[in-house]
């Protein structure tokens, strides 16, 4: 029973942060949610930020699993874009944390080392696919070139999200798609010609 | 008198919202940092959203200074590096809008217009350079790839600071550069062999 309630408080606050933002959203408001006292919340958990802590803990297995590489090959272009989608429905289920990721990040010493571990394994793992597709000659680039692209990569899916919004898109939906698509055209220009046209039809398919 | 009084409000609020983020600063700490009472600063602006209105104003100038093109010629690669340390300084000045974007722009639907016309027109500019370029055949790109990479470039000007946050890099000053080096390594790809080879020797010689 006491389980059942802290796994509420735990989704209704994901929810809530979610369509909110964290910042609009105290212990209060989740309790009333709940239709729990505030002693209650305050006994399964100390404070808002041991709540975004647990949450946190869900989202990292969560990246964890999608940034795990194919067993045994190199991985190809289609598994680029299996591993995106996961990355992005990670994002997507705990956008919250990408909001307001700084000001998020600056309240807790262990999330933002734990965040910025995530960082560099997302950022080892595309270092590594775009080495496996330069050695199988598929794709073109220099160690300079290479770096950049990886570090580019992690850019536009970290804060695709918060682009879309500021820029106004209305369908979440849509955006993940075309964030998909916004990462896969930052290794467009490295491949030979033929797999290169094959992506720009491809992403031209899937947007529409 | 009252003009200046006004002029020093804004100017401690922007210091105080860049080092300790816009969400820790309230109207009392500003009045506070500046020793007026509260009445005196209410007497100027009436809220905290008002202040930042203010600001965006400035901020708004220095963004369309930065964003107009080269007068009477076709842009070069030089151009957009000068182009870019203009937004990129615009950025750094006004970092506190940037840090909190959307949670800023979801309390104002004023800002979220207007910031959103900013990144019309950066991405309409940068559009333009980028078929400048491929008119002189200088880059070839497909017209998907021409409209992915604007988008691309927008993004990681708009997020590079909070991504460098977010990885932990200590150094700002270094991390603007760092963020230059990033966009103009989006267009290294398309570029003709030669420039692209110069590029890379430019970029590198940037950083170290």
């Amino acid at each position: 029973m006491a389980r059942q309630t802290r796994q509420r408080i735990l989704d209704a606050s994901l929810a809530m942060f979610n369509t909110q933002g964290e910042p609009n959203v105290t212990t209060n408001h989740i309790a009333d949610e709940l239709e729990i006292s505030p002693g209650n919340l305050y006994y399964h958990f100390r404070n808002k930020d041991d709540i975004i802590e647990q949450l946190f803990a869900r989202f990292e297995e969560r990246m964890d699993a999608a940034l795990a590489a194919p067993e045994g090959r190199l991985p190809g272009l289609e598994d680029i874009w299996l591993q995106l989608h996961l990355v992005f429905e990670a994002i997507w289920d705990y956008r919250f944390l990408y909001r307001d990721l700084v000001e998020i990040l600056s309240r807790n010493r262990r999330l933002r080392l734990r965040f910025a571990r995530i960082l560099k394994r997302a950022d080892d793992q595309a270092h590594a696919v775009m080495r496996g597709l330069s050695q199988a000659g598929v794709m073109r680039a220099s160690s300079d070139e290479l770096a950049a692209t990886a570090t580019n990569v992690l850019v536009i899916a970290t804060f695709w999200l918060n682009y879309a919004s500021a820029r106004g898109d209305k369908d979440e939906h849509e955006a993940i798609r075309a964030g998909i698509v916004q990462v896969m055209m930052l290794l467009a220009p490295f491949l030979r010609d033929a797999e290169r046209l094959h992506l720009n039809t491809l992403t031209r398919a899937y947007i529409e």
